[in-house]
């Protein structure tokens, strides 16, 4: 049995910089993908059309045979004009995170109502808004935040707890396109389809894979937003079998050297983040049959996403065979490897009922 | 400033078998403990009056100053007869372990109607039932277990899932002696405060310290149950603070390897369990007085517990004096080091406002 999807795009994904970069950039192909939305969380962040620019040209020499969508950090030195001088240049949207909820979060918002008039400008020249939906944890930084003062705040509320923010974005400018990025939660996903045409949602493969109990104990697992309960899985899945054209992929893969992945005593901390991107297209295949929607893979890694973003497909075909392979278990592949020049992928050495043909 | 606290008793400790236990045994003293109620979940489990005597042989050879309670592990094995010879031998409870929720519970029970004679018999000779209050979850064992089929169970929810079997065991033995082990919720709280005087609860002092976010990413602090939300530990701390007499310490201290504790690869599975035998004192008098409870601290130590089980104190008293240290990082102190024959405590090289006097 073999599936032709039309050109996937993957829309969220980090390709980070320097050595790292240079390890993982040609896995976004390797996964079967050559459309990328990615994010701007660097060190510093992206926070200009210049620096977007160079960050896109510098991915585009390591693969050029990769269409680079490109974002902004939302952040207090965007102004409206920098916001049309970035739409000029195409890029595609800016990533909004609440400060200190994930990797590189340090100089996130605070407040949204100092961001309107950046807003209105990208409501205007119609540019996408990505939301990090997560309020900061009561014991990390909530006195901080004049929006965000909750009690009870922790890594598996945080999420509900910010969609009454994406509500008041969306009904102060109705008219811009919002992505409420990686949804883990039924929360999430009602809230979304109860906003209109130009609110959609990304949903991460290991969210349709993983709950709580399979990051308790397991720092691979970890990532931000966690991995909820059973029942908010089930809502992921059911969205995406419905076919629902506002929910679409959106892998987050997000690399880590395995030293930071790893835990070895009480005082490390392990980096959150799950890497997808060289198995992207198989593993979404077989997570998505493992449900009964392979009949909506084409439409969840391709169709719905390009569709929102207006970001048309190219005519290509990418070949799934339903031959089994095991997924790769480190990269480089000659073995595990503690070096900040490797990674390893979720669902490593695991089989995989799908694999892409050449 | 010095406190002095009649003989506390640690009323749910893991002393485990063998080299580690040669280790660790000693720490209840090195914690300020001379009374440890021993749990009996070893490999294979204590579901025997013989074997927990030489069990108890065993402990008390490695640390004679020591008062050990024994537990048997309750299984298909353990009858009626069995419990009154148990209680002649000086056995003061019995664990129940719901199968596959922690440490060596593969052999755990499935359903406690099959238990009611030996319930009888323990509310007969008046021995202690020591419930570990968690169902398990959705992805592991739920379709084995005929009381336990709900969906949507995981980690998070396990314990308040679970209380409806603790009520209708103390409704059906209302003379038993039952003690909620290691509480972390708000729930759990209300529940025993609802039973009656023949219902207890031990609490952990990480559960008074550590909320889920703790966790997330640190396997260190992992732990079955896990910690909750900040609100279900402000329940903890309130119980504790209003002074309960049915509510008392249980470290639940549980000491694992470190490479047990590490992970390091997808694979990897990190034990579950947190170790606070060698601190236990200091460390508990440093969180309450946090929480503003240091004025219950021999009530909750002591005091409580020992009116519960009906186990006097001898009249001895630990001193205690504000002065700060660093809590040890691993023991042997020669350093941290992967091996089978060493521990890292929690709390590992954090400041203890408290210290033991000799």
């Amino acid at each position: 049995m073999e599936l032709a999807i039309a050109q996937p795009a993957d829309f969220h994904v980090h390709l980070r910089q320097g050595a790292l970069s240079e390890l993982v950039v040609p896995h976004v192909r390797k996964g079967g993908f050559s459309t990328a939305y990615v994010m701007p969380n660097l060190k510093p962040p992206i926070t200009s059309t210049d620096q977007a620019l160079a960050y896109k040209a510098a991915l585009e020499k390591i693969e050029p045979n990769v269409e680079f969508l490109m974002s902004l950090y939302l952040s207090p030195e965007l102004t409206p004009d920098e916001i049309r001088k970035a739409k000029q240049a195409g890029i595609v949207g800016v990533k909004s995170y609440p400060r200190g909820v994930t990797t590189n979060s340090d100089g996130g918002i605070e407040s949204y109502e100092a961001y309107y008039p950046v807003f209105e400008a990208m409501q205007e020249v119609d540019m996408v808004l990505n939301l990090h939906g997560e309020i900061p944890s009561d014991s990390a930084h909530a006195s901080l935040f004049s929006l965000f003062s909750f009690n009870n705040i922790h890594v598996l509320n945080a999420e509900p707890s910010f969609l009454p923010h994406l509500h008041k974005i969306h009904s102060t400018f109705p008219r811009l396109r919002i992505v409420l990025e990686h949804a883990t939660t039924r929360a999430a996903v009602e809230a979304v389809k109860a906003c209109g045409d130009t609110v959609a949602c990304t949903i991460t493969v290991h969210h349709l894979e993983l709950t709580v109990d399979d990051w308790a104990g397991q720092s691979w697992n970890f990532c931000k937003p966690v991995a909820k309960y059973p029942d908010d899985r089930q809502a992921l899945r059911d969205i995406v079998k419905e076919g629902h054209p506002r929910f679409f992929l959106g892998s987050d893969s997000a690399p880590h050297p395995p030293h930071n992945k790893s835990v070895s005593t009480p005082s490390c901390g392990c980096a959150a983040g799950i890497y997808t991107s060289p198995i992207l297209l198989p593993l979404t295949a077989h997570v998505l049959e493992a449900f009964g929607a392979l009949d909506r893979l084409e439409d969840f890694v391709s169709t719905f996403g390009r569709k929102f973003y207006k970001i048309p497909a190219n005519g290509n075909k990418v070949l799934l065979t339903r031959a089994a392979h095991e997924a790769i278990f480190s990269i480089p592949e000659e073995g595990y490897t503690l070096t900040d020049e490797s990674v390893i992928p979720f669902w490593a050495g695991r089989r995989i009922n799908w694999t892409l043909s050449e």
